[in-house]
């Protein structure tokens, strides 16, 4: 490897800092975790988003939640078919080896992921539409939200683009048979969040009137 | 969506707290983020494991690193095949929306998913082998790295091999074409990490010696 | 100009060493910052003091805060009368222009600034008193805080003028009307903090008690 | 003070860290700082903006540099009025009190403050020229040095202007008694610098060819 640079001096200082505090005051929390592995108790999908601080929001400790973070928090569909999918990877390895009881998707406001969605769908975004664009491909997995939302005029479908894509994961999710089989044997439940960051409200998805409400 | 649950009581009553002091406390920067959106200066790619909480080794904050998490913190090649490739829309997104200055790819001790590419790879685990198995489809990532380590015997390749994960990742990232020509442009200079989980020591690559190097 | 000198060579040979180690390693940082733009989170007042180093404390990198720094770190009252207005300026720009969340004004020990502003206003200093005293007359600015503390005895004066300055900076940033409309809409926050610089230590205005607490 | 928050939990975060390692390992100087005194070698007037770590550039320890920053690192002309004049103040101290060996006045590339100079002079910025507008009369001072440049087109003049800044403060600076009798008596050295944030370039003016030339 040839390209490697060394970590830039702030957050060299940083680190040592944390080590000198944090680490030294729970060291033995940090072997427990190193000599006992992790037991996390739920499995987070969410977005890459610097904004979101999921650990702050849950006042999480270390070894408390497995999480994934990708563009929009998306979960594609079960598809078996020998490539690297590293999201279902994380869900199969969350759900049969850690045996996780709860996955939680959190979407969230202004996302970037889904407004290029959004764009993309409604014809403003054309080069988000070629094979090469990583982002478009990834995006594409949230076309049938968008479908359902499509009637709704510009500007006013972002956040309920943002909370379909939480939906479109939660759906997905069901399609892998590991999943499917821990939540009908109630070993796993499923949840839908979404964060206005601004605000710093949080909805989840309600099964009786089918819509987020806000906790 | 017919299996969403409710969110656990004890994550209500953590979110209720969070947001009536830290969101309370912090409401001007939690405004200030939505209104003006991201400026992250470094995306980290780091592993899935409950154990790694970078944010707080780093002491950041809110806005500071996009950060997308998957199983031992993989980049693949560069792959424009139209598939859902999450882990490259990441990179694309970083780079060319966000254009960050720094991505750090952080290892660690320990890592389940790395344990299992050693196991797959020297024989004793042949369940991840299968075509089905989205685990070892994803550790297959890190073949190229197992067999530079591959002599080294039995119970003594776990941090070698965790090591070759930032290795092969960086390696990955130089084969996007965006990326590289950040690179070569002086735009994006990119880091290796791995840090020990129990002992809280974080070392770095270095270019060098072409070897870790304590911090 | 006709009075200039040449750099003393004490500091071209930190510089030469500074770009060739620093700033080569973090070139693309550094471009990114010029390309981009400043996105400060925050504003610091702080005395010019060479003994206070706030980006020290606090872990700062390149970009992060916006700094004045003057005498004692005085905040003047709101005065739109036409004049050259420094310390207003730079309100004015981080509030209304940069948009910082927060403003940060930091006291410190042994401040000569505020132990100037003791002595003029109890009658040991009359040079001070002199309208051609560019240093009595900032000190003015701190006179609503003598007026508090001055029957404390002789002596005993000095962290608590000090901490007096943090309040009356932080009382006339409130009479500005772009601060107080961006705290009452809650897109600012106010803090004040006193740090020894012997000791190492920080403390912080606390409203509840009315008084500056450990950290 | 009824608007005093608490410091967010990162900054404390890192305050600790900072308290614990590089406060531990450097008590001894802090207590002589705080014991003996300031005794800095220079005064170094600079701008706020985020982008201008002169203590990085010239690996300056604590104690050695008496800083000021305010809005473009301007120095107003002389004018014992009986105003609050901030930054004569500083300059007061410095040379009086202090009597730093060096005042060295230090611009950058892309300062917000002299673009918006520019804006106001060339008429595109009318918003500026109300008597309200601090920045707009800080600005002012440097009209002598807009008036320099103003021949050059549109678009070119950035680079020139931001240098006139500092020719203009190091101009401004003579016309204080103190400072052009310490400089006479050779007691006083000035020096004007000018960095190019994203290059990392330094520029030291030169009275021999009357220009910036590299360092």
């Amino acid at each position: 490897m040839d390209q490697a640079k060394p970590l830039p001096g702030y957050l060299v200082g940083r680190y040592n800092g944390w080590k000198a505090t944090t680490y030294q005051d729970n060291k033995a929390w940090y072997r427990r975790l190193a000599n006992h592995g992790q037991h996390p108790r739920a499995m987070i999908i969410s977005c890459c988003d610097s904004r979101q601080h999921v650990t702050s929001i849950f006042g999480a400790d270390e070894g408390e939640f497995f999480i994934h973070r990708n563009i929009a928090g998306l979960v594609p569909p079960y598809s078996p078919d020998g490539g690297n999918h590293g999201t279902s990877a994380t869900v199969e390895y969350a759900v049969t080896a850690l045996k996780v009881a709860h996955i939680i998707v959190i979407g969230h406001s202004n996302c970037g992921g889904v407004k290029g969605c959004d764009d993309m769908c409604s014809g403003k975004a054309p080069q988000l539409l070629e094979k090469s664009s990583f982002v478009g491909r990834w995006m594409d997995i949230l076309r049938p939200g968008y479908e359902r939302i499509s009637h709704l005029p510009d500007g006013e479908r972002g956040p309920a683009l943002e909370k379909q894509a939480v939906l479109v994961s939660l759906e997905n999710l069901m399609t892998f048979p590991f999943v499917r089989e821990a939540v009908e044997s109630e070993l796993l439940t499923l949840h839908g969040l979404w964060n206005d960051i601004g605000e710093g409200s949080l909805e989840q998805y309600d099964m009786p009137t089918d819509a987020f409400q806000p906790i």
